[in-house]
């Protein structure tokens, strides 16, 4: 599901580059019509994002907020606020995001039936009943 | 010490703004002669810095480099490798720095006598023998 939106997305983990282990750093590109990710947010990891490059929009509860070069945004851990990054432009998205390690989170997607928790590191997906995909 | 280097170094606490309380991301801006800090190494916080203007110096045991807008560093936490960044330019720096609040965090500067510990999310600084300043 949104393989196409989901291909549009490219990551450079430039803190794993240095060995960094207690956050992420990632580089992003986000080709037209392409998405972050779906609709999401954690119990217990903050997220931070701040464009670089393009004018993605951003979604979360209170609906749609369009960014540009030097805007930044966090997601703190446990707001429930889902939150998502569109590029609707017709240009390349570039984008830095932060996202720390911390262990016993979970992930609730606002408009798919979906959930992750994340054990050893990895991130378990299924429905939101709790049956696998 | 370094008042006058350290005056010119302004910090704008963007994560922070959104209540993120795993990690920090500071907009950080090094006028003409500034330092980011005196050269240090953390034993238990990552760190990691993105240029986004400006050409700022990075020291560290293998001397300087010499960074520009698109460039990055990560500091690995333990490494013992201290690092600063240093304006020696004529034109105002800015870069974003992420770190995270990991407890029991100790910092040792490399070219100081001096050395931090992380107690109660504050740092306390002393002499290398231990004696407090």
């Amino acid at each position: 599901m949104y393989v196409a939106q989901l291909e549009g997305r490219e990551k450079r983990p430039l803190g794993d580059m240095f060995g960094l282990q207690n956050f992420g750093v990632n580089l992003t590109t986000l080709k037209p019509g392409a998405i972050s990710a779906l609709r999401h947010a954690h119990a217990k990891q903050d997220e931070f994002i701040y464009v670089l490059h393009g004018t993605p929009t951003l979604y979360t509860d209170e609906g749609a907020t369009p960014l540009s070069p030097g805007m930044c945004a966090g997601f703190k851990a446990g707001s429930g606020n889902g939150h998502q990054l569109v590029n609707e432009s017709e240009a390349d998205v570039l984008y830095l995001e932060i996202g720390d390690r911390s262990g016993g989170d979970q992930v609730v997607y606002s408009d798919d039936d979906l959930q992750a928790e994340f054990v050893d590191n990895i991130f378990r997906f299924a429905h939101k009943d709790g049956s696998p995909y």
